[in-house]
């Protein structure tokens, strides 16, 4: 790839970031990585992070760019680890190319690296620039990073209500209140994410398949918050766990039999310890250590008040639609605040999807780096 | 004005909407209407109605249009006038005008005219087209068309609304939900209506204005449902009643020194002999009567709920602001309804506005032509 880019490092560097993004399939728990080779200044070798347990970023630009990289420059969106992994450290590989300066986006959050693939680097005799538009590299793995650096999965909700507030109607009806465009837009989110959530009670009341059928990519793992252990067999997602991988969180009083019964059907559990918002919080705890670093909740009220008391929700996707119904199923419940002490956004947008209005709020973000977590250089 | 348009029928019917579209300020309770004079196919006049009581569309394009129109052809938006009203007939103007052929976008829905002014072009000897776009000539005047047919005013309602569904926290505080920006666009809205509404819970909680300050325009009248009779002189709206006029619309319990105090503070009063939801509707009704065709109601959930109840809202504007509150007071309330039966909207849109998202929905279309009200030729 002979590719002439007239630019700065900022330039550069949002290439790197644009490759890292152009990833389709989930890659997690690995981040999503970008990386550049250049020679002279002329982009000579690209790659990004294709699927967990493949060639990183670099690797590939490397391969990309062929032999002799003597004196080539690189960038990349993340620290490149120095531990081995599923794939051997990408410093080694770096310092035995030759190249003689590297771009660094941010540092890897991940503490078996954390700054230490920088100072390895750097002890090689190669030139390190750090926090290269950190921010936006930080945007690409913001479950990664909140994984990395708090031991807790990315919760995103999402929920379509009515102009009027609503759900569901005063029969827990749902179905369906945002438009074909926005299911598909929901259905792209569900190949995005590592697992999808439902409390009990969507689970009984709308039997939900929460597959991906109107985009590409492969089904979330499915997860059912059920504390008391109550679901039956007959859920198209209890008796279709041998085809699509489905979890249940349980709680202590869960029976043996009714266990044992779920595992029959090859239905995966987690048992929480404590009760209620300490038992969720516990079971979502347990989700991201199993490697599901992004949990998209299509609960309803229930499910959303309870994330929203425990403070762990990171993003809100909510799709408004045209319609009144007068009277139903409100959306989460957070405490009640005064109008100036509203609950607002870090960064909202609004987005037009078929007739519906798709909106986006970021509560956290995270971000490493800046020479915080770990002192660099 | 000689302005050369290479097009059909309809496109010069656009043109002609158009230019009725451009008049600033309100010309209630006349219609807005937009006129062109054609020589041989090429524009030689422009007009349009620019305020009440001015001359017609018609009017002013044979004005622009100069002497000598024999064998001339006329596009108007709305069927011209045959009575004497503040104005003469313009039907006696366009015949004496020499003016051979006429397209006429819609009919008069003012019974006073309702086809009579194209029956007497016709008898002149005049070719009159009709039903040139009529649905888009009617878009312009729909409280007026209301009015007419119905005999009564168009109601817009106004809200701002969290992303939750509240329209102020617990307190009733609803400063501010929207943003500067969406709060600009409500004055433009002011402009444009004849009368603002709101109930006693909002003057008395909020104490507004409700005057056009962030747009250019007039003020609007400023009109409070108070059935009871409870508004005490302190409030903006009444001790400004001298600069900005007021009017208050209360039932039959209000008392004689009540009415008095604030007849004295230059307050108009209508008074309804009915109470409750009648009441409100007996009230609007004499407003229309009064010639106050478009009102935009900006009260809280409980009057909004009323209008709601009687059916009366034909537009709902809402500013959906990017924040929660968790609680607090709701958009209006209508009767519950299934989510299969949820009321939608005829036509609707959103728009940006800051960062609030501005909704339009249509409720009521108001159309009249098509030789439904009365056989024309």
């Amino acid at each position: 790839m002979d590719k002439k880019i007239d630019g700065t490092v900022e330039k550069l560097m949002l290439e790197a970031i644009r490759l890292a993004g152009t990833v389709k399939r989930r890659v997690s728990p690995n981040p999503r990585t970008g990386a550049l080779v250049l020679r002279n200044g002329e982009i000579i070798g690209c790659g990004y992070h294709e699927k967990f347990g493949g060639p990183h970023a670099e690797v590939n630009a490397i391969r990309d760019a062929g032999a002799n990289l003597e004196g080539c420059e690189m960038f990349v969106t993340l620290e490149p680890c120095c531990h081995t992994g599923k794939t051997p450290p990408c410093t080694d590989l770096i310092i035995a190319s030759g190249i003689k300066k590297i771009y660094v986006g941010m540092e890897d959050p991940n503490p078996l690296v954390a700054g230490r693939g920088i100072i390895k680097l750097r002890q090689a005799g190669i030139e390190v620039v750090t926090n290269v538009l950190s921010e936006q590299c930080a945007e690409l793995n913001q479950a990664f990073i909140k994984m990395m650096t708090q031991n807790f999965p990315y919760i995103i909700v999402k929920s379509a209500i009515t102009l009027d507030g609503y759900i569901a109607d005063e029969k827990g009806q749902s179905k369906w209140i945002s438009s074909p465009e926005s299911r598909k837009v929901v259905h792209e989110m569900r190949a995005q994410a590592d697992a999808v959530l439902v409390g009990v009670g969507t689970a009984l009341t709308d039997d939900p398949q929460l597959t991906v059928r109107d985009a590409e990519g492969e089904h979330p793992l499915r997860v059912i918050y059920d504390p008391e252990g109550v679901l039956p067999d007959r859920l198209r997602m209890i008796n279709g766990a041998n085809k699509v991988p489905t979890m249940i969180i349980s709680g202590p009083h869960s029976t043996p039999v009714w266990k044992y019964n779920m595992e029959q059907q090859c239905v995966k559990l987690i048992q929480t310890e404590k009760f209620g918002n300490a038992g969720l919080k516990d079971g979502l705890k347990q989700l991201g250590q199993l490697g599901y670093q992004t949990i998209l909740v299509e609960g309803g009220g229930r499910l959303q008040s309870m994330l929203a008391e425990l403070s762990c929700i990171d993003r809100l996707e909510i799709f408004s639609a045209a319609k009144l119904i007068g009277k139903g199923i409100r959306m989460m419940e957070i405490p009640a605040r005064a109008m100036e002490h509203s609950l607002s956004f870090i960064k909202s947008t609004w987005k037009q999807s078929g007739p519906d209005m798709h909106f986006t709020g970021i509560i956290n973000k995270y971000n490493v780096g800046n020479g915080l977590n770990h002192p660099v250089g």
